[in-house]
Order: C-alpha cells, then structure tokens, then sequence
C-alpha cells in the first residue's frame, strides 16, 4: 500500500486521479538530482548521529542500486519520483532501516533542491551554448569586416553597413544574454534543504554540511522562504524569454536574407528542407522554428507567473504543475542556441549580392545631407529637407538637382557656398560612407575590427567564469562520492 | 534516402537538427486522423479517375497494414507521421504504386486537415466532459436548495445565500463555455483538403467529396487560407483557457471551504493527499493542480498566439511550432473537467457549519437596510448609512440602537417613522432573507428550483446536439469505410 | 463627506490609496452607460411602485442635468463613475430623493450591466469596420484576377499565384472574425442588472422590464454568475486576439512587399513615415504599428485571464482592474481594423514587378512533376525526385536535361514514356499553371472570381445582422426616452 | 508644415492615421529626459565643434524656454515629443540655429536614450520602495517573535509557527527582488547616444562625453545594437512580474487573513473600502487590487515580449508600441509596493485569535513522530504511518491512542519503547514545537531575531548602494548644468 496514503487517507485514487496528479513523467530531470540529495541528507544525517552507520550504509548501498536500476525501475503509481524512490528503497532494505530517510526533511525542501541542483546545471550548459554562439558569430564577422551590405530601419534600406557589423550587434546582446543567465545562476544556487515542509526540523541538522556536499554557494536562509518561492524559475526563464527574443531577431534575418528577394545568403542543406509537392523549394525551416519557439518559451513563462500568482505560503501543489514548463521551456532555449551556431558557421555569404544591394534605395543620403552640413554650413535640418526633396525624385542627385532644388527651397545654390561634385561623388560611395562611422560601436572596419577583439576578451573571461562554476561543483560532488565511499568502507 | 530530400537537397540533418524539427512526439495525436485523411484521399483520387484501381487498393490495403503496425512501426527520424507514414508504405507496395497517394496534396493542406479531424474529436469529448460537469453539479444543488451558507464578496461574508445558488452560477457559467465550445466546433469542422502546398491543383480533384467523406460540414473556400490559418485553433484555446477560468475559481472556492477555517465541505479521501512529512494532513491537491492548470492552458494560448504573429501567407514552419500546444491544452482542460466532475459528485457538505457560518459577519445588513426602507420611507442611502454606522459597532442591532444611531445622523427614531422590533427580527433572519430574494436568479429556494430545471432542459438539448454531432461524424466513417471496401472488393 | 464610507468607515484613505483604488480613467467610458441604467432602473422602480412619481422625476431630471454637464463635474476623488454620479445626484436633489436611486441594486451588478452596454456598442462598431475592410480587399481583389504574383511558402517561392486570390484569402479569415465577434456579441448582450451584491433583492423589481429598456437579447439567469463572470470580456478580448494575427499577417506582407528587394506595392504616403536623419526614408510605419498592437492586444488578454484566475465567488475588487485592458484592446484593434482598410485602398499595386518576380525561383516546378506524372504515368513522389534534382542545379530544364536526370534515377527517359517540349513549356508558364488551378479555393481567374461573388453576398448577409442589431438597440433606446419623457410630462 | 516629412513625402496623415501613430502620451514620462539628452548632446557638439559656440548657447536657451513652458506648450500634431520638441525649437530660434540640434544624431538613439534615462529613475526609485516596504515587514517581525499562529501548506494548517517567521519569508524573497532590480538597473544604465540610426555618423562626436553629461555607468559598444535591443526594458518587466508575484501571494494572505472565518487580522480602514448595497461590509480591496495588477504587470510583459518577438535589425515602428507598456508596468509596481507598505505597516495583529487558529488542526503531528522516532528508535516513515493514523481518527492522541494503533501497526506498544505521556504532552505544545526549530532559517524564536539581524544589515548595504547611484546620477546632472551654464556665460 500506498507508504504516504496508508495512514491519513482511506480512499485510493482512481487511474485519472493518479495521471492527473502524477509529476513522473517531469521527474525523469530529477532523478540524478534526487539520489545526490538524498546522499548528502543520510551523508549528514548521519554525521550529526541522527541514525546509526549501519542504517546510513544500507541506504547509500540501495541508492547505489537504485540509480543503477534507473528511473524506469520505480513504481509509477506513485505521484513523484522522489515518494517512488523512498518506496524502492523500503523495498530493497527494509522500512526499519529505509524509512529512516526521510527524517528531518520534507518533499517540499527535496524537490525545491533537486529542481535547483538540475536548473544549475541547465543554465551552466546554456551559458557555454551562448557562448559558443557567441564565439561563431565574432568568428564570421572577423571575416566579412569589408563585406558591405544595406543596413535596415523598417526593414527598409537605410545605411550601408557591413556583415561585420550586423554580426556584432547580435553577439554583443548575447553577451548581455549569458550576464543575466549569471545573475540567474547565482541565485539558483542556493540550498533550500533542511527546511522540511517549510517550518525546518526539530532534529539537530547540518545545514552547512549539505550546502557544501551538493555544491551550492549559500542556503536560503529562511525556512517558509526557501519551499515557498519559485523566484529562481522565474528568472531564470525570463532570461530564456529575452535570449529567445534576440535569437527570433537573428532567425527573422536568417530568413528573409535566404528568399529569392533578399538573396544575401545561402543557408546549408542540413539546416534546410524542401517539400512534398514543390520539388524545387528550399526551405528555413530550422531558422523558422527557432523564430516559433520563442512563443514556446514566452508562453512558458506566462504560465509559471500566472500559476505562482497568489499562492499563499507556505507550498501547494500548484507549484508542481510549474515545473514541466521550466524543463520544456529550457529545452527549446538551449536547442535554439545550437541551432543558431550551426547556422551561422555553415552558411554561405553573398558578399557579391550584399555589395549590389548596397546601391540600391539611396542608401547614403544621411551621408550626403551630412556632407552639405560639412561643406555649406547650412543646419542639418534643412540639409535634410533638401536631400529628402530629392530622394523623392527617386534618383540619385547631381549637383545640378541639388542646387535646383535648394534653390527652391532655401533660394541658394549649395555649390555657391562650398558644395563640389566630388564631395558629392565621396559622399555617396558605400565604402566611404562605411569608413567615416568609425566612432565607438560603428561600422568602420577599425572600429569593428576593436569590436572583436572586445568580445573576445570578454568571451574569454566568461570562459573562465564558467571553467570555475563546474569546478565548484565537481569538487563537490567529488567531496559527496568520498564521503558515501567513507561510510560504505566502515 | 530520405524520400522527400533525395531531389533537391544534398546534406542531411544530424540528430540534433533532426530532433529539432521532428515533430513525430506530437503527431501520435495525428496517426488515426492521417490513416483516415490519406483513405479518403485515395478513394477520390480513384473515384477522379486520377489513379487506377490496383493501385488504389494496393495502397489502402497497404494503410490497413500501417494502421494496425501502429505508429511505432514508424522511422522516427522523417519529420513528421505524413511522410514516415508514406515512406512506410512505399516500403511495403513499392514506389510505383505507393509513390501515388501524394497526388495532388501537400503535407500543408494534410497536416491542416488531420488537426482538425483530431481536434473535432476532442472538442466533442470536452463538451461531454463539461455537458456532465453540469449535471452533476444540478444534481448536488437539487439536494442543496434549503441548504444556507454565506454569500461573499471579496471574500467577505456579504449576505446569505443556499449552496444551490452558488453551484447554479457554476453551471450556468459553464453552460456558456460549452456554447463557446460548440462555435470552435462549427469553425474547426471545415475540410483544407485540396488546397495543396496553397494553390489547390491542377488535377482534377473533387474536394466535395473528401470532405463527405471525412465528415466535414463544409469546406474552407480560399486555397491559400486553408493551409496558413490557425484561427481554428486559437479560438479553440481561447476557449479552453475561458472555461479553465471557471474551473480554477470553482476549484478556489473548493480549496477555501475545504480549509481548517471555513470548513464548510470535505472533499473525498480520493481526491486528497497527504504529506511526506505531517502526517495528520489532508490537502486538496486536486483541486489545487486543477487551479494551477488554468496557467498551464493559458500560457500555451499565448505560445499559440506568439507563434502565429506576423507570419507572411503561406505555410510557414512556425505553424508545426503550434499544435504540441494545442494538445497539451486539451488535456489540461479535460482531465480538469473531469476532475471538477468527481470531487463535486463526491464531496461531503457540512450543512450544520455552513448554517452556522452564516450567522457570522452581520450578512443581513442589507436586508435590514432595506427593511427599514420599506417601513419608514427613508432613502436607501440613509439607511445603507445608519445600518453601516451600527455595523462598525461590532455588535447586531437592536431597534433601540437603531433609534439612537438615527437620532444622530438624522435626528428621528426609526421607530417613530415605522420600524418595529418584529420588522428587525425578520430582516435579521437568514432563511427569510433568501426566501425575499425570489426575483429571476435569486436564491429563494423556488427560484432555484426553476434554475435547475431550465438548465436541466438546456441540457437536454446540449445532449441532443452533440449526439447528432457524433451521428454526422460516424456516418461519414461509415461511408469511408464503405468506399474502401467497395474497392479492396472489386 | 463620502456617502458610501462615512457608515461603516473611520479612516479615509490618501491621496496614493486614492489614486490606487480609483476607476474614474477608465470609467468615463462608461459615463454615457451608466447614466442610461441609472434610468432604466429608476423607471423600473416607479413601475414597480418602488419609488414614488415625484422623486422619480426628480431624478430623471438630475440625470439629465448631469449628462450635459459631463463626466468633468463629477468629484473625482470617489472611487468610480457610478458613486461620484450618484454622490452628485444627491448634491443635486437632495438625500431624501436622490439616496433612492440605488435602492434595489448594487454597484456589483450596475457596473456590469454598464461594461456590456459599451462593450455591445463597440462590437457593432468593429463588426462594421471589419466589414468594410472585407469589402475593401474584394474590391481590390475584383481589379487583380489576372495580376500574376509568387505564392510563398516559408517566404520562398512557392508557386504563382494572384494577388485576388491572397487578398481573397484574408478576406474569407476576417469573415470568420466577424461570426466569432457576434458569438461574442450574443454573450455580451445579456442583463445582469437586478443581480444587485449577487444575491438580488428583496424589492420586487423586474428584471424583465430593464432588459427590454436597455435593448439586452436576454438576461444572465442566476445573479450570483451575473456579477461574478467576465467571460464575456475574455471571449470579446480573445475574439480582438484572432483578428489581431489575422491582421499581424497581412501587415508582415504589406511591410515585406513595401520593401526594396520585394518592390511589389508602394504605400500611401498618408500611411507612411519619414527619418529624423535619413532623408530619403520612407517607412511603413503604420502596418509596423499594427503589427505590435498585436502584442498589446494578446498582453491584455493575458491580463484579464491571470486577474480572473482563481477568484472565489461572486465580486472582488480585482474585477475592476480588467475593465482598462478591455477597452485598450478594443481601441487597438478598431484603429488597426481602420488603418487595414486605409493601407489596402490606397496602396498602388506594382503589377510588372509582380509579374516579373513570378518568374524567379521555378515556381513552376509542381506543375512540372505534375505534368510529368500525367504524360508518363509514373508516380508523383517520383516525379518530385526528378524536378528536386533537376532544381539543385539551379536552372529551369529543358526535355533533354529531364531525359538526362530521368535517365540517372529510373533508368528511363521521360520522353520515351511521352513527355514532349510543348508539355515542359506549358507547364513552365506561370499563367498556365494558375489557370489550371481552378478547383474550389484555387487561384484561376474564374474561380477567383467565384469568391468574390460568394464573400461579396456573405457580406450583404452579415451588413443586414449588424443592421438589426442596431435597429433592435436604437429601439430601446427610444422606448427608455419615451418612458423618461412619460414620467416627467406627468 | 512638418519638418520631418516636408522633403520626402507629399500626402499628410489624416487626423485617423495621426492618432494611431502618435506616442505623444506616454511620451510625457520622457519630456524631462529629452531635454537632458538634447542638452548633453548640444553641448558636446560644441565641445567638438561641429557646432558653433552661439547657435550653441541659442539653443541651450532655447530648451530652457521649452522646459520651463512644458509639453503642454508643445504642438501634439507631431508623432512623438523628440520631434515636436524640436519643432518648438526651431520656432523659437530660427531653423539656421534650431535645425543644427539634430545634427550626429537620430530619434532612434535619442527615444533609446530618454527611455534608460527614464528607467533609470524609476529603478531607482522601486528600489528603494521595496527598501523601505522590507523595513517595515523586519519591523512588525520584531514585534511578533512570539505571536504563534498556524503555518499552512496548501493552505491546510500544517505545524505551528510565527507571524516573525512568515513576515521574514516575505522580506527574504523581496530582497532577492532588489538584487534582481539592480542587475536590471546596470544594464539600463548605458548610453545608446552616439548610434544614429544604427549606423553611428561621420562627425567626430565624443560618445564618452555625453555617457559622463547623463550619468551613464558606460556605454553600448554596438550602435546596431544600441537602437535595436529593448532586453533592458523586457529585463526590467521580468523582473516586475517577479516582484509582482511575491506581492501577490503577501497580498492574498492578507486578504484571508481578514476573513470572517480566518480572523487573523484587521487591516486599517484607509486600505479598506465597503459595499454600495451592503452597509456591513470592510472589504480588502487595496489588498484585491495588488493582487490583480500581477496580471497587469504580466500582461504588460507579454506585450513586450510579442512586440519585439521577431524584429529583423536594426530599428522598427514596433518599438514605440512597447514603450507604454513599461510605463504602465512601472506604476502599477510601484504603487502596489507602496501599498504593501501601507497595509502592513498600519494592519492589527489579532494574536489572540491567532494563537486560538494554532491549536486546530493537530497541527503538531510532526513534531510528534519526530518525538517518537526519538524516544522509540522506529523509523520515522513508521512514525509517520502511526500518526497519520491517529489524526485519521480526528482527535489528539494520548498515549493510550498511540499504543493502540502502533500495537495494529508493527505488533508493539511505543510506550514499551521508550515514549512517555510527557513527551507527547511536550510535543503536543505549539510554543515548544516552535522553539525547537532553530536551524538556520527556522521560526524558533532565537533564529528569526538572528534573521532580523542579517535582513537588517542586508538592508543597510542595499541603502549604501542606491544611495551611491543616485550621487553619481546628482553628480553628472551637476556637471551638465555647470556645462550649460558655462556656455551660456560665455
């Protein structure tokens, strides 16, 4: 019988009861997370002589097996793996010696821990993913410093820029995405264990000791606190929402760069499909559902915040039913990030077809009003009436349109006061117009040339950043598999 | 190879892009609904002259063999069930004949008609669910028309009402939901098929037919907007997310009056949990997750929602993105109809403590108020304010303070102008309260009766509606059925 | 002092609480509504022989008075329109008439009888816009039978098309937008107005007679549901949602096909924008603007759905913090409906550009394997081989490249099993390939003009539902005058 | 006539299109901040030279005129407050001064600019809201260290604890709410100024000098990226939703908590409104309004989030769309904050009822099989077994009670074990239970005095740190208004 149910509760569920209740399916992320936990609880319970060495050894040996076993051993009419674990464990050795596990904790503090333990991981993972990313596109654009390209407002032609540049904008918000996964991190990696169902223990516990044997940087220091809140879910897939909202600007260009319109790039075949009926068609899809995931992850997000929303403290079982969607919403992000530095270290660039569309839709005519500023002293405001008035002609000015039309408008000549053809002809030459926006963040090649090297040093410490996140955490459980090989040798 | 890449495409996917664009976890929803849409197809074809008789027995002789493999039978690596399910069967009759069922189709117009058909099921079963939802909540109230309990507002004791009254607000709030339901179901029972890749076929199809053959009420009417809209699908969960609305505050008030506190029901042992830790509890987990669910079904609307903004007609892969979602929600929303379902039909109501809860919290103030409003003449905000400054006294008033308070705030007794000591007696009576209130929705006992049995007709002809629905449906099947046979005969 | 709290209340909130608890923003689109109720109701309670003649005049009177003054009289610092009216109406009359206005009824059910009232209104009113965008586009469409354009798929091309059959395509979506909003307009038109608190009234009112004086279908039949449910502003909400990505969608298209690369049509000027600094911008900021109102609109209706969740019956004061994003979203999508409609009517249509980018992309492929199929009898998967391969090579085949590839892959040659050059030239033609296309849904001309006449009709029928529903609501909005101009002649 | 769109475009929006289009409104939260922008920005251009020291000082004067008028003062036919600020200026000034203003520089950095400087302020500021409302919760902890009252999980009494303990568990989860806010704030508070369109300029500006004139902690290195990302804006809306969800559940606490049947406490009558028909009522309603603006923070962000959802760079309509949202999103934070602060601050504490409240439930079942598996050895999973089984039975237990069921259980007495009538009796006490709960985080009353400490230290730093920010915002206002000052003297 039911080793939860047998005293309080007389009627058993029925079989949709039982589904509807079940978190199994979720808890497959937890497993691992679980037996860690309950390692470093006996592991402590045992240092602070709250059961005896034999029991301690017993139940580490049946844990040992259980993990062996694995998830798909446990009895799935239990209503979560961490109750199925218990029952296995009573099971293999006993309820005298196995329902000692359970002393001095709740499930409310173990799954708040074994969530966290597996979220850390996720986010580690997710950072080096963002990373890797990251590091694809300054590679690319360390290539393409000179590849000219039309620079879009509106999706509208506005200034010439280059790959380069484009390239840098997108890994300089990615860096701003794993900042945020940090602060996510770090506020992830707290131990709530040792709160029981919310009130702590009367037992003489070790709080300290389980925080260090599972790796986390401090403990959530009030007990109703650390079962109650799911902040840490929260943020963590606000971060995913944001990151998901760049990678969909990324995946939007992707696509449109790839139609027979646009034509800048050529996607890889492994990153594309075609159709069942239209043999010839060549499609972005990856890039596509990369762009429709961001409504997976967002949506994802609106449910954890409408779920948590007005729950009293301490723990109720709606908390459960956020859980999937954090595993769900941390799957689709981090296959995102994959998919991206796929794409952009496989596709093929254009540069011919970026460099003609730069000469298409007046694309220097900012260049150009800034130049009859520089040259005639006129204000820039009325620099811009007079280009806007020939930009409506649809063409490309000479002087002779110019002086027509300021003549017109302001009843002087811009040649008249200092305005060359040459200035003219430099002011609407791409690589010119390119080469003058070289101040902080420009699309100069010297100055996005400074861009790389900025990214790369930050990309670097990042690295280090992350190298020392697992360390910490290796060394832990390095620290927790010792002390279980310690009470097994006794 | 690959049926549909071999042409045009030369790399293949590796598992990790294959994973990520596969949608053949979700498509189990979709193998029936396919194996249907393919029979259909098939037999049109044959009946346009399109393809010959052997082959069109062949290849739904072949589906027969498909459909009793079932979907595991499949190679999970193709992207979805429609072109796993057409390579399987160019693996058992041979390209030349198999190679002929995607003859003007497209997996576009497919995967839109195999949703529907899917979707049409499962809106049919959700009105059921809710159709005896609403039963059985008339069939508690029937038992509970005398059965008084406080009214609230903003969860305060406002006035008295009977548990009949509140659970006929339930249902009538769910009779909408199914109205709702029953809309989704005209707009979502409408046949894509036909429409191809989006610009329908040069071959001689006869789209009438299919969609008699499938059961669909009518056809979409415009190729390109049959296989780009999702309208169907958002209005659907737009639905479900209204309904789940209802359920979750119905599953607040189950959760309230369950607690130490209100203790004005018990919930069933069935429908219960208890804890890891304390052994005496009892908590309404059901009711709680079924609250929790409502986030679940609305975040996947906004998912929905999210993915289908601003995508460019046609097709667009983004779409494949959608429908988990849509599935996820059905059975959300389902599972907690049923679960409403059985804890209403199960639950202990403790008429003796909710008779007693009514006498807290000075809920007849109003009738007071307007007690004294019939007796003395005096306007409704004067009494509203003379019975407002008794209240703030704590205490329940006698006629004698009632003629100090007005003595004060308008200098007359009450008395003087009418009201007696008995015209107070009865305005302070629960039971007569509710009696007064008899006017269309009250809850005076006949007027609750006369709800219960208008909704109990409405439900009769809900009931009447639906079973024609599955007529309809089931007829078609027939037919199909029918149509395969004639020619697996010949 | 304040009429409602100066009972019951000791303490008067703050500014800040003030301004914290305050509807009076969005209430004045309420002000037209309520006043319209406060009549209904007080001729009602003459009938009713609840108040006597002479205050009732009074009243009416009053509320005439205050209706020319405008909502900008009111004292704001009450907490909503309807007790700042009626504080004012006492101002006005006096307490001894005008504090019996509210007898009978509780702001609970007035102020959702009022939100359905303006909600009613502004339904028809966007049924009506939305009409004339559908007509719009038919009208355009009519001009484009013949006006070859690429069908996209995934943004690629796909396979020609007309622009009539993809503005035909919008045009049959926004129609079912219009059947959802008058499902939603059933369920708004619905009284709760006697509901009072939740628990009606011991006064022996008639709902009935209110229902007919506001022009209400019905009323909600159980007035505990009458004053607790928003349903009908989620359905309503949820309704804005759908059409919103119905709009998102041809906004994307409008802002694609605007686009140097595309080039297909040029928008208005009058629909159009300019840069601050590029002087020969000109941008689609309108259908830019449109399309992010969509996430204003789906925000809203996430709003109201996480307020509603889990709220205990019958009121709570979180109700009132729905009502804004009501009427924000209304106003959203009605603008949006309205710039639809301008953007489509004056946009000048690129007809050689479309036709010349039909050409690119061989579009035509599917005609080709169809082709192929028909002509050499074999299967269609294996035709989608040939032409996928053929198309790898990037160029349009020829009979002897067919022959070649045809050769490679099934060993034969597609002439020898008849396929000519005229067949290959004919299916290369994109106006052949559509005007084969002349199944229900298809783009050929003259099925294309099937549409037209079929949603032409569909809208005459849906003109002449939303003109009854106007003729209905004046109606009683005459029968309410007559009535008030009845009790004040006496 | 504009002069934006005088050069470019010919046909005028009509007053429709103008209103769809303007975002003049919530421009008002940014008029300050464009003119601190248009001062930092003036002055470095003539720090540069690119303009000359009287147009210079004309135009500084001219922005002082413009501040002191207000925005009331200036023309809202223009589509933002950028615009029609500069209108206004070159009204005043001449355009041969007012039109060199806008020189180096676009709406697209200066709106991104305003927005962070507009932010900034707000994050502020929120911060040191929730500073103060955490003072208060640690300080109406310190007077409850030993008010006991039930602790709940799934809002059933589960074991004993204190008003202190739960007071904390808010404060802690706050606090994290502040650390949240603040990594938001450093990523607001960088300078976009300098990018242009996106593309930077060709004048020689010094981007560093106005980073130091507004204040700005650095700047963003990318100007593709510097107009393009809202992440800061979607960041800050996360983390509202995050603090709005904690406020939600302290929010619903109070609003059982003020029940009839919880009867904990009495919130004051300022947070307190009543019923236009019930005279009775005190309704929590500032408490139901906090609780429902988490749905209008979350809806806020899902607007952003689908707004930006998808924008291909650099700069889109779009993004003015998002804007509003964070407005909204800000106020309804803030004030509910403040709120909270009120609530708490002014609400009384009934601990008589609430140490009553502790003693239902058998609350202290916990604390009993711990006692058990203490004095008897059993394993706690067996404890639990036999406790579960005695409050099944629904009364205390005495000894007698436990040594029958433990004898049908596991065959023996527990008092042959060891267990005493004065260890139950001492188990059975909710103020022992409570004492002996003082690990790290507990609510023994020793630990959450320890608790208050280490919030009240927390709290000192994080006054530090706002403090710090707002010197160093002082600090550059002070330096820009020296700079202005200069040029004007000179």
């Amino acid at each position: 019988m039911n080793i939860l149910r047998r005293g309080r509760l007389s009627a058993e569920p029925d079989e949709d009861i039982e589904r509807f209740t079940s978190s199994m399916e979720a808890d497959r992320r937890l497993f691992d997370a679980d037996i860690e936990v309950d390692r470093a609880h006996v592991i402590m319970l045992r240092e602070q002589d709250i059961i005896n060495a034999s029991d301690c050894a017993a139940i580490l040996c049946g844990l040992e097996k259980i993990k062996a076993e694995g998830i798909s051993a446990l009895d799935t009419s239990y209503e979560d793996v961490h109750i199925a674990l218990e029952a296995r464990l009573i099971e293999m050795v006993g309820e005298d010696t196995g329902g000692r596990m359970h002393s001095a904790r709740s499930r409310n503090d173990e799954v708040a821990t074994c969530i966290r333990l597996a979220l850390r991981a996720e986010l580690m993972a997710l950072m080096e993913e963002v990373h890797d990313l990251v590091a694809s596109l300054i590679g690319t654009a360390s290539k393409h410093h000179d590849t000219i390209m039309p620079g879009y407002t509106h999706t509208q032609h506005a200034q010439p820029t280059t790959l380069a540049h484009n390239l840098l904008a997108h890994s300089t918000a990615f860096v701003r995405d794993i900042e945020r996964l940090n602060g996510a991190y770090g506020r992830t990696n707290l131990n709530p264990l040792g709160a029981a169902a919310f009130a702590s223990t009367g037992f003489p516990i070790d709080r300290k000791r389980t925080t260090e044997l599972l790796g986390f940087e401090g403990m959530l220091r009030n007990s109703m606190d650390a079962v109650s809140t799911r902040d840490f879910m929260i943020e963590s897939m606000s971060c995913f929402s944001n990151l998901m909202t760049s990678l969909s600007r990324m995946a939007e260009e992707l696509i449109l760069w790839s139609t027979t319109e646009f034509d800048l790039i050529e996607l890889d075949d492994s990153y594309s499909s075609t159709s069942s009926i239209m043999p010839q068609k060549k499609n972005p899809d990856i890039a596509e559902l990369m762009r429709a995931k961001t409504g997976t992850v967002n949506g994802a997000l609106m449910s954890v915040l409408t779920i948590c929303k007005a729950l009293p403290y301490s723990y109720n079982r709606d908390l459960q039913e956020a859980t999937p969607h954090l595993w769900r919403s941390a799957d689709a992000v981090r296959s995102s990030v994959r998919m991206a530095h796929g794409m952009i270290s496989t596709m093929k660039v254009k540069k011919e077809n970026m460099k003609l569309s730069s000469e298409k839709g007046f694309m220097t005519a900012t260049e150009l009003a800034d130049t009859i500023v520089r040259t005639t002293g006129i204000p820039f405001r009325t620099a811009h009436h007079i280009v806007g008035a020939v930009a409506r002609t649809g063409k490309i000015p000479s002087l002779r349109d110019l002086d027509a039309i300021s003549m017109k408008l302001i009843h002087e000549k811009l040649s008249a006061r200092g305005l060359s053809e040459k200035d003219i002809i430099e002011a609407l030459d791409p690589a010119a117009n390119i080469n003058k926006r070289a101040v902080t963040g420009g699309p100069a090649p010297k100055e996005t040339k400074r861009q790389v090297m900025a990214l790369a040093k930050k990309l670097g410490s990042i690295a280090g950043d992350i190298r020392l996140m697992r360390k910490k955490v290796n060394a832990a459980a390095e620290e927790l598999e010792n002390a279980c090989k310690n009470v097994l040798q006794v």
